[in-house]
């Protein structure tokens, strides 16, 4: 890494020069700029979100697209991802661009014309045409077929373990209860660590799915009790559809965790008031909100990353349900 | 009102030439677009979003401050906050000011600076030396010493109504339970309504009050189970206050609502799959979040408003607890 000395030394200038070019403060001969704004070209120096600012001419700004922030999960993301922010000095623009593409295609567009210096997505939308690896993106959850940098949870881990996990609090044949999404997303490995599981582990398992978005809850739930009325483990793919299992199997005088043991995914229950407190893969998401923003600030920088997917480690948070 | 046609007239010019200056787009004359400026100045004319941002020179953007985006009722507002902004081209720029006044000192700063065109807040830090009623800033739930817009649910009439839901439902002496905030906030009034209603009604009720915040969850709630150990109805100053004492209370074998009823106040639960559902106050979220995105663009217009504080009213939501 060089430094603001080696800078000023290849310009031939005080540091104090440096500085005054980079944060654009005090008079400066266009030719003194000129020679250090090339050092630092050559040196590739990045001092610090200064300096990024200097050389991008970009806003302090990153957008955060989410479907809803209403929703728990969500929230609890965007209250960690505006902590980061606010620890480098960038401000948060929130879009709730849940069914709206073009929403999101706005942000993209304020992204190409400098007004945001990077956008963090959870998006559902189709926009993969209008995504370029050029510019700095970081997605949750969701992979573009472009190579945009994704943090997700470890959800393949997090099917394996609840598979485990139902096994041991004592069901012979756990199902799987899920969604197909239009695009590809990351939690449909959910489904695949529990299958690999069950049959690494030689259990008998089924998996149920229906196309997403579930709009009639209804058909949804009573298609799964006439398949699997008897089911003695179920593993559904969040905490939502967990509960509405759980309700819905209860009117039927299924008990839940005597009759059928069931583990959701999120862990959305920020305390134990309610009931039932559900056995859960607990979502990292401060890690992911975290680790989110510091991959974006790299991209932000220029910088090539390692990976294209970025997993965090989960972990199986019981409850009252198993 | 004035017209853009007034204006052309006025200055002498075609109106496409005023929307030219307004919008800032295509070549005008520096003369001629003096002329038009003045002519705006003159008539007062404010034609929509488009001029108000062309006379204001301000960003697109309102900044809402929040204790904290993770609560439940902080997350339904920002939702719908964001939703009315979008629909007049705003973005919103979110900013979690919990136990941290400079931040939202700076966020002032911003709007003094021009960087955002208005503040939405709920703020319960002690910053009235920096508000001005000068700057559009509209505020939720808490009033300032100064003369800010306030937008609230009616908390007074939900403490009435509470009062009297508890009666209802057979509670002879009913016990209100909550804090005493640091600075005044409109929660306060749910405490007066409940009283007032008790009085009126000549029903028996106590008060418990400990200073906010609440640090120490075990000594809040064994002080209030040792005074208040036979209440038969609470009114609970929030929903999470409510599902705390439920939790505590039916350790000590106390059943609700056999033995006590209890309402809270927010309506947090968006679902009943998880029990106990709360009786409570419903907050009138979305109006809220409505009202004041449209009465802080009145203040950005430079509107004077009629009332300080504008009430909207509230509902109670029976659920399982009384």
């Amino acid at each position: 890494m060089s430094s603001i000395k080696d800078v000023a030394t290849l310009a031939g200038v005080a540091v104090g020069t440096v500085s005054r070019v980079i944060n654009n403060t005090g008079a400066v001969k266009p030719e003194t700029r000129r020679k250090v704004t090339e050092a630092i070209r050559e040196l590739n120096y990045v001092p610090n979100e200064v300096a990024r600012n200097f050389k991008m001419q970009k806003s302090k700004m990153v957008a955060l697209l989410l479907p809803s922030i209403w929703h728990p999960f969500f929230s609890e993301l965007a209250y960690y991802i505006e902590d980061e922010l606010d620890r480098e000095g960038y401000k948060l623009m929130l879009c709730n661009s849940g069914g709206k593409p073009e929403k999101e295609l706005y942000y993209l567009d304020m992204l190409r014309q400098n007004k945001v210096a990077g956008v963090l997505g959870i998006t559902y939308n189709d926009i993969d045409n209008d995504i370029t690896t050029e510019i700095p993106i970081v997605s949750i959850d969701r992979h573009f077929s472009k190579k945009i940098t994704c943090v997700t949870s470890d959800n393949r881990e997090g099917g394996r373990i609840a598979l485990t996990e139902l096994v041991k609090a004592g069901a012979k044949k756990p199902v799987f209860m899920g969604t197909i999404p239009q695009a590809f997303s990351e939690t449909l490995l959910r489904k695949e660590g529990f299958v690999e599981e069950a049959e690494r582990l030689g259990v008998e398992y089924a998996v149920y799915e229906q196309p997403d978005p579930v709009l009639d809850d209804d058909a949804y739930f009573d298609r799964f009790l006439s398949l699997h009325r008897d089911a003695d483990g179920v593993f559904a793919i969040t905490d939502m559809f967990a509960a509405k299992y759980i309700d819905r199997a209860s009117r039927l005088g299924i008990r839940v965790p005597e009759d059928v043991k069931v583990i959701g995914y999120d862990g959305i229950q920020d305390h134990p008031y309610f009931h039932p407190v559900l056995s859960t893969i607990r979502q990292p998401v401060e890690a992911m909100a975290r680790t989110a923003v510091k991959l974006l600030f790299r991209r932000m920088e220029g910088e090539e990353l390692e990976d294209e997917t970025y997993r965090i480690p989960v972990e199986f948070r019981p409850g009252e349900t198993t």
